[in-house]
């Protein structure tokens, strides 16, 4: 009698199916490629820390898992006092602490992998999740033009991920929020938090709450503001005039609110000047976005958000910026930084969804090899050994079923093309190379093979 | 005032230095390639499966790492009961469950990532390391000539890891020895893990512990087979002979023990044989060793180790086998498969450690692009896209800093050729490309300096 196990994964701990998961490994893969060619290391930290060095870094007690052994045994306690990571960030300013003496900064590093977080479970939620990361973390200073780099990048990436996409990387400068909040006598944080927000409630109900919050004096110039921004966004045109200098003004403008807005909005046309200019970036790829402020994060300058254009409700695909203080508590040294993270697996659950991205194979073979005779089998595993030192994917079925079940094998899991191998093509040195999609089937002699494989895969 | 922080590793949870960490990724994208050409698919499962399922498959408890929230709340149960997966077998049994209706058989799956067990610290031992995994599973059946591919498979891989240096794949069937074990009317366990530590204690130690077991009636013919399988470990030649019927001959005499031992003899002989002879994998490459038996395991039948020629002292570097069941606990379902894991960051490590594996340099970039006047800093961000363009990596120095410093950058990262542009090459059109192993510099015109690039790197 068989025992009841209910072996569904995990509350919030999901996996792909073979195709799904296919498309995922291509995706890290595009990714990885991208942030190398831009010279960034890739990076592995554990995925435990030390409870207290992740808790100091802002790890929220009610989401970070921690590490039991089932049965501790008695006088072990090196395994206390360690949890599972839940970015990597702090795990990033922790390996600058322990490597410091080891690095050259600027350091460029990425990282791909998961992080946990024991959040309550609900509809697109995840306990356990990829993060794809890049930062440029500098020693003392780091210049501006990181800051424009790492949007590029990740322009870079999405017009690799999805060519026919229309997507639009946002950005904003904290310091012109902390600005504005600043000029209303606002605490910045509690500015931060609404306007975060601003898009997630109807236009009356941030009235409202901002309304509560602005002194009498200055609610005019705030509308102003508000205006302004609202303008903006509803009309990207502006940004995209090819009269930067036009642009540079009105924004200045609006910087003038007080030293740490003008500075703001000073670095924020930098950025964009360096990507428009100098990197040579579409500016339908970027624009300007005052609503973006990313509440909760340690932001201190830049701030990034993606979206999908036509998907705007998928929310972020990408969000990042730069801060001031990656690793102070840990090294006692000013190490500013830049970076952006790619949420892979909320943002592939989401497409897969949608529907956006093809799922119609699991196998990353090519070729399926099936022996029609048993005098053929010993033929067909030396031919898919040469097929394989051509440079592709391929199997050989290797069992001893009906050839129909053999071939439905090859269409369940989206295997493009069968090779047959009977007697009758050891003897002509052919093959049969069948099209699974079309169905069509050709004798293909030995000697050619290689060319007509070329053509075809 | 600075808080200290004890930032190092939690102890068993290593990570590589950059250097380190390009060889690793290195590896894993050429393992991960050739599993891929030989059509495994990528699957990735939860680091979290639930507890009762991982010690229903011979999960240790003692080892075993539950999840725990820092602050449970109270009345959400839905984090308890989790544990991290131990290796990637036992969550493959829970996908197959899973994912049953889906999936098609033969399944040929390939796991790449980390692994938790709540080991005792100790040199080599660690509690999170990479492995890389592949299994077939049958549904009912399972051809043995999977068996002889997977040997196959971690062929191709140290042939593209490791050039030049020798490895073997040893392979032995475990109803050889348990046939042993019968006709000794010794427990099959009992001796397995004696057997199983055989080239850990000394001949004489390993003597006493089997003669202690053996009746004294067949003590004669345990010598004998003894004395066989030590000849065949120390004459490996005997192996290499062309004249394979010969050796069939050997061992079918030593197959001859009883039903269990010639079944056991015939397997090995099967597999040996279609590696050698279909498979056309030279003999240097694998051979039979009665003396591996993999004692802990839920092994049935082909088990393999693999070695480096004159590292023995690593231990195998690679081990699997075939087990009869996989997933009938969870499915009902009879499920055999066969499979075999690369335990990656043990083996890394060791050979770091031999410096075996040059780990000279930590970026990926092969150029670095150096300013030499601010009005050529313009003109190297546009060089850089281009030289991307082109397929390579690169990346611009952006701070602020003296020349030789930049040199300094490029030089401790490894990054082979700095380029170099300053307002004579902006007016000539053209960059100094310096090679930073041999020190020479060279004068390279735009227009041809893509077919320079083509030929340096």
């Amino acid at each position: 009698m068989m025992a009841k196990f209910n072996t569904s994964c995990p509350s919030g701990f999901p996996e792909w199916t073979p195709a799904q998961e296919r498309v995922a490994q291509k995706w890290i893969a595009t990714i990885r490629d991208v942030f190398e060619k831009n010279g960034f290391m890739p990076i592995t930290t554990p995925l435990v820390e030390r409870e207290e060095n992740l808790l100091s870094k802002g790890g929220n007690p009610k989401e970070m898992y921690v590490l039991k052994r089932i049965l501790d045994e008695e006088g072990d306690s090196s395994h206390s006092g360690n949890a599972l990571r839940f970015d990597h960030t702090v795990p990033l300013a922790l390996y600058v602490a322990r490597h410091f003496n080891e690095l050259s900064f600027p350091f460029r590093r990425y990282a791909i992998g998961p992080v946990l977080r024991g959040e309550r479970a609900q509809k697109g939620r995840f306990r356990q999740f990829d993060q794809c990361d890049i930062d440029v973390v500098g020693s003392e200073n780091l210049s501006l033009k990181n800051d424009a780099m790492v949007a590029a990048v990740i322009i870079q990436i999405f017009e690799r991920l999805m060519p026919e996409q229309k997507f639009i990387v946002r950005i904003n400068n904290r310091k012109i929020l902390t600005g504005i909040a600043n000029f209303l006598n606002i605490s910045s944080q509690k500015f931060l938090e609404i306007w975060d927000h601003r898009e997630k409630v109807t236009g009356e109900e941030f009235n409202k709450k901002l309304n509560e919050l602005v002194p009498s004096g200055k609610k005019e110039k705030f509308r102003e503001i508000c205006d302004f921004a609202i303008t903006q966004k509803k009309n990207p045109n502006v940004w995209h005039s090819s009269d930067w200098e036009n642009w540079f003004d009105v924004h200045k403008t609006f910087g003038m609110l007080n030293k740490e807005s003008a500075e703001g909005a000073e670095e924020l046309i930098t950025v964009c000047r360096i990507l428009r200019n100098d990197l040579g970036i579409s500016p339908k790829q970027f624009e300007p976005d005052f609503s973006i402020a990313r509440g909760l994060d340690y932001y201190t300058g830049t701030v990034y958000e993606t979206h999908l254009v036509g998907y705007e409700s998928l929310g972020s695909i990408c969000s990042g910026g730069r801060y001031d203080d990656l690793a102070e508590v840990f090294t006692g040294k000013k190490l500013p930084g830049v970076g952006i993270s790619i949420g892979l697996t909320r943002l592939l659950s989401q497409l897969f969804e949608a529907k956006l991205i093809d799922v119609d194979r699991s196998s990353p073979s090519e070729i399926l090899i099936v022996s029609a005779s048993e005098k053929a089998e010993k033929e067909c595993l030396a031919l898919s050994s040469q097929i394989r030192s051509w440079g592709y994917p391929v199997e050989n079925y290797l069992e001893d079923k009906k050839l129909a079940k053999q071939f439905d094998y090859a269409n369940k899991l989206g295997i493009p093309y069968v090779i047959v191998v009977g007697e009758d093509e050891l003897n002509k040195k052919c093959v049969q190379l069948k099209n699974m999609k079309i169905g069509d089937q050709e004798e293909i002699s030995r000697d050619t093979l290689q060319a007509v494989l070329e053509k075809k895969l």
